[in-house]
């Protein structure tokens, strides 16, 4: 089976997995150009925190060949991608990172395509790292839940919270799998629920609110979600839901997990009041595939993402360790370069 | 504005408000059999634990016409009639009292249908009842949340959860409500929604994800939700959805109502873990609409209900007062026929 890859450089473009139309359909969607790759991170053709950063490197890339040797124009152009979406901080990270490197190297466009392969590349390898060393938390023939979809589709590739999964299946520890269908944009239903398949492990596609009851008759050893943004005392933003699951599991004494690269973690907000929550279109609720589903008008309130407090947060597993309670002393010590035992 | 009413007898035969094409169809479904009507509780174009009641309580005077004056053929028919759903006890409830009133009055087909209208007439009046006293847990300006529909499309009139709000709503009392999209069938979306916006009721739609946030941030005063079988000792079977709304307001201090008749309770069910849980078709969380929204042969778990123990609970509002806990007490003293104070 080859790897699933979200985002790719081919001949001169960017060439994404369209994700909004899986699993029915597989197709590439590709674009050349700055506003292209804004508006396929802004209707979630690419979504998943690290999936953005990597491509939005790439945009990076296109709006120094547009920018034509302005480098006002340069700026201009990465500062509107940043605001393609406001929670996952990846999206900045890697931006800023690609204006750093323009910088550094007199604007070569050269060097810039190969710092966006790198991040890709990075991103990838981290998360082989992580998923193994997030091995430690599972037994052999566990059952772990997850939400959302932090699957190779959501990354640079193999994934965090589905790469920890997909590691422990390929290790042969038995697991099975419960994935939450993650109202309202389905991403466990229509991305995680087709990963999962891909990859040969045994699976269960539950609505979201049958997660409590799993929870508390005790057929779920451990949860694995990922993270959107991850702030300097562990709370943590990530996909609408993923609060309420971490709530369900607190009060039943299930350990709950967070897999995430480092590049995640933004020690610049101290703590999750901190973090912005994009609130989309309310008819991402009232519809579903052009199907009204609610009253036409219907007043609607839909969060991307929500909030959980790192009292709830059993470890964030990275490719420097399990960070473990207590957080803000331990993400101090990864921001100070030191890796966890 | 016409109150809505969702069971109906007409011209012989019973008149239903068909709930699987709201809120985009506003039709009526007819029938005049026995069989008509399980069909009718089994795919849910009436649902909700008092209006299958009422339904089926015709259900069983189409019996008593079609078994042509022999008893064990009522019988028979009476008792397919209680499998059509095996979670809500209203519809046990409601048949075993025709079946009672048949022998009772001789089997006569005249006083069969008078009886059931009696079950309609006095479920209404029990929700108006019970409406009345649950605006005792009200204050003006609150913002109310609630789940699934427990309106007057689940009952034979005015609601229970949807009731008190309604009452609410009509004395002036200023709420704001919020309700859960309720998945996977959305009767969140498609019923609530559409009463409260008939009502003219300040109300906004919400992915059931969203609910804990909400709660965890001070947004709502109290949660009222209606319920399928109360055990006994208080434990409720509800939508799937409750058990999860329950646990983050426990453990964010948001008061927790049920609103039910006490013909919802189950005497004989000593508590939560005695109540059947009807596990429905897998297709309701693959599909949307006749669309594929999950990859072709997922395996599924989809509860219908989930049990909400009741020291979750803060009250159960009924026409015969509010049960505080101790509930298993207070439950037995309405067993007792006392009317709580």
């Amino acid at each position: 089976m080859e790897d699933i890859k979200a985002v790719q450089f081919e001949n001169g473009k960017l060439k994404l997995i369209d994700q909004r139309i899986l699993p029915s359909r597989f197709e590439y969607w590709y674009t050349d150009t700055e506003e292209g790759v804004f508006e396929a991170i802004r209707t979630m053709i690419v979504r998943g925190a690290p999936a953005i950063g990597g491509a939005a490197a790439y945009g990076a890339y296109f709006a120094l060949l547009e920018a034509n040797g302005s480098k006002e124009e340069f700026e201009r152009k990465c500062l509107h991608l940043i605001t393609a979406r406001p929670t996952a901080v990846n999206l900045e990270w890697s931006v800023k990172r690609m204006m750093a490197k323009a910088e550094q190297c007199g604007y070569a466009p050269n060097e810039l395509l190969k710092e966006a392969d790198s991040i890709v590349k990075e991103d990838r390898e981290m998360n082989i790292k992580l998923s193994e060393i997030g091995l430690s938390v599972i037994r052999k023939g566990d059952t772990i839940l997850t939400h959302c979809n932090a699957g190779a589709l959501a990354t640079c590739g193999w994934g965090t919270a589905l790469g920890v999964i997909r590691s422990a299946h390929r290790s042969g520890l038995d697991i099975k799998v419960y994935a939450d269908e993650t109202r309202p944009r389905l991403q466990g239903a229509r991305l995680t629920a087709w990963e999962l398949k891909e990859e040969g492990i045994d699976a269960t596609l539950i609505p979201d609110s049958a997660a409590a009851t799993l929870i508390r008759d005790g057929r779920i050893d451990l949860i694995i979600v990922g993270a959107d943004r991850i702030s300097a005392d562990g709370d943590t933003a990530n996909k609408l839901g993923t609060f309420a699951l971490s709530i369900a599991a607190k009060a039943y004494g299930v350990p709950f997990y967070i897999a995430a690269p480092t590049s995640t973690i933004d020690f610049s907000t101290k703590d999750g009041k901190d973090i912005p929550i994009e609130e989309r279109d309310w008819d991402e609720v009232r519809m579903i595939e052009g199907i009204d589903i609610a009253p036409k008008g219907m007043k609607v309130y839909n969060p991307s993402f929500d909030v959980t407090p790192h009292e709830n947060i059993t470890g964030i597993i990275t490719e420097k360790g399990i960070i473990y309670p207590p957080f803000d002393k331990n993400i101090e010590r990864i921001r100070n370069g030191e890796t966890l035992g």
